[in-house]
Formats: structure tokens, sequence, C-alpha cells
């Protein structure tokens, strides 16, 4: 099973595959430090330079969260709920950590198959 | 299936039993006016004066945003993500109006099972 | 938010409004009894005389398998896995009971909304 | 983020790493034919020789079933739905194929990550 894997797009010439890798990609945006047993917010966006379409037939349907081996949280979601425009599709998970995170987003395109996030590393600190 | 609701706990005598309702109802937390087409954050928090632990045999596994009939989007969570201590579990969903919205969250408790938001009317515009 | 229950079509008149119960309607299929501790087989299925689209605006996208107030497992759907021809959408859950089971299926059509199953109580012995 | 892949277990010599990789592995079972747009079932059953537990802190909690680069169903477990004895976790998925498959599932452990089966293939005829 194929995971494409963000690519950094400043290095890519062609507009085209800019666009289909960016509009793809899971960012991850959360601060680099924690506190331990504290709530910390994680928000996962999908696309950062250029959006991606809502259509009934091909749209993002799922975003997990992951903090190394072990999957913290999944969201589904049903076309429309992006208003069948285009967009950059977010969401704000909430977590307490006990122990550095070592995060990573996937995302499902219903077309484009599955995407996978850089890595963020958070320290987590009394 | 029963489906538990909401209900006003300033009218309940009980502590015990003010606790087992507001620990486990899903609050809605966003504006009553949105614009047509436009992003829109939509939190929805368990619990608002009492916590829910999250231990392996109980905690929250899901929520759900429904608008009328239509599902918008749904969270599943893994045990131990809130740290394995009792907290109130939120997530923010963000959506994309295009009218106006009638919101319901219901979660998942998996030792008490379900539970049902009052409605948040959203009033959505140009 | 509405939950739709399955009426009898028998008792209904209306073709259209037969072929619309029955087509969004789960059924659960399923022994009447079952072994304490031991693998039992739940089959899922929507639609009884009738069949339901798998079109990328509308389909089927999951069913809820619950016994009493607890949820057992939920299967989600992508729009096409039922080949975009109009079908009974079905699943097989296992699972292993250790008291008496009352099953309950919900299954959400994405333009049609929430739609419950009749109970299907298995009686469960050593 | 490290996916677990199948490996032959005849090869391995160690009896405990033998049942850590049997029990976490998915297992397609089906026809290796199928007929374009009739009902075709993918039983994906977790472990072959050895049983995983189902206990509270440590079970499988998801199954995913692909096609190529297209996911085509999810199943969620809920803690206890094996009733919290050892076992072979599975589930009949049901697809109608327009096109030759080449399916992989994958499992989430909730304790030791993500595991993915080996490939089928299936040839889909008129």
């Amino acid at each position: 099973m194929k995971i494409n894997k963000y690519e950094n797009i400043s290095q890519i010439e062609r507009e085209a595959k800019k666009d289909f890798i960016d509009r793809h990609s899971a960012f991850i945006h959360c601060e680099s430090n924690a506190k331990k047993g504290e709530k910390f917010k994680v928000n996962v966006k999908i696309g950062d330079q250029y959006q991606h379409p809502d259509d009934p037939d091909h749209f993002i349907s799922w975003i997990q969260l992951w903090s190394g081996e072990k999957m913290l949280a999944q969201a589904n979601f049903t076309e429309g709920a992006q208003g069948n425009i285009p967009g950059n599709l977010e969401v704000d998970f909430y977590i307490i950590p006990q122990k550095n995170l070592k995060l990573i987003a996937q995302s499902f395109c219903t077309k484009h198959g599955l995407w996978q996030s850089d890595e963020a590393m958070v320290e987590v600190k009394l």
C-alpha cells in the first residue's frame, strides 16, 4: 500500500505537482513543548498553500493523529461538511501527554489515497 | 437503544447524579452566527463542571457532530490519549456552512453509553 | 436528531414509501441462541426487498452494532466500495457474548440520515 | 510511523516472536476470482495460529481493508466485544468489484501499533 509522504514543494518545479502534493499533505501545527498531564492542542490541517476540493466523489474523508506507534485519535468527515467548496480541512485534537510526543498525521483522500505528514517532536516536561 | 439527554443539573439535588449527567454530556461551544461559505469552528467538550475518567475500561471513545439529519464528522479516541487522568475531552471541528445549522453532538462512553447534547442553532448569512 | 425506525412495510400502501423505508433500514440476521464465550456471527444488511444506491453523494456510510447501551462495533464504508451500483450493503461482525444480547443496528445514509433496526434478542447460555 | 508487516513465522525460531507476529497480523481470506458487479466476500481475521487478548488496555481496535490506494472499509471495535478473552478477531466485508483488486488489510493494536497483511490479488471478470 502506497503511503504518499510530504515533499518540500519549493524544490518542485511543476506547478501541478506542487499543488497535488501540497493540497493532500497533512500539516501538524502545535507547540514544540508541552506540560506533562496538561491539555495540549494539536491542529492538523490539510494543505498549506493550495486547497483541496470537497466534492462528493473527491474529498478528504479522514485524518489520524499518531504518537509513535500509538494512534491517538481519528476524525472522519462526511462529504459536504466543508461546504462542497475547495478549502483546507482542519481539526484540533486535544491530548494530555505523559511523555515526549512523536506526532505524525495521516489523511485519506477518496481519490488519491493515503498521505503522511512530517514528524513533529514535542518535548513534554513537568 | 437508550439515548441519554442532557438535563440542567442545577435542578438536580443528588451530587452523584449531577456529576454523572454533567461529566457525560456533550456541550457545543460555537458562535450563534456564521458566514455562508466561510470556515466555522465548533468546539465539542464533554462535561462542564465535572470530569470524566480516561481509564482503559472506561473512557469517551467517540464524538459525533450532526446538523439536522446529516452527520458532519466523527472523532474517535484511543484510551490513553487523555493521559489516563480525569478531564474534559474536547475536539474542534471546522465546517463550512451553506445554510442554517441545527447542531447536535453525541458522545459514547464505553461504560455508560450514548449521550446527546442540547441543540445549538446557528444562523448562516452571506 | 431524528432517528428513523423500521416500520413493517406490508402495512404501507405507497410504493415509494415502502421502498424508502425498506432500502434504508438495517436488518440484523443472526441465531437467537448463542454459547457463552464462543464466537457468534451477526450479519447486518441494509434493505430487504429494495436496494440502496452507492452514489458518491448518496450512499450508506456507516453501520453500528449495539447490545443494549454498549456499541460493539462500527463499520465505515467508502463510496464506491459497493461498485457504484444499487445493492444491499452488508457486513458480518463476529462477537463473543458473555451474557444475553439485545442487539440493535444503526446505519447512516449520507442523504437520508440515521436509521435504526428492530431489536434482536439473543439468549446466551453455557 | 512504523508499519509492522507479516513475516512467515515458519522461518522464525523464537516461540515468543512467532506468537507476537502471528497474533497481530491481519490475514485476508477470500476467493482469488470475482465477478464484476457482483457481491464479493472478504474475510479479514487477526492471527492464524495464535490468539490476541481482548483486554481493556490491549485489544485490536480497528481493521481497514484497502484495494490499491483506496480504502474500502474500516471496522472499529469496542473493547469487550470479543468477550475479554483471547481470540481471533474477524469481520466479513462485502464489496462489489468493478476491476481487479489488490487487497491489503491493516489492523491496529492499542499496545503494539499498526500491522499490515500480505497482499491478496483478486482477478475480476465479467
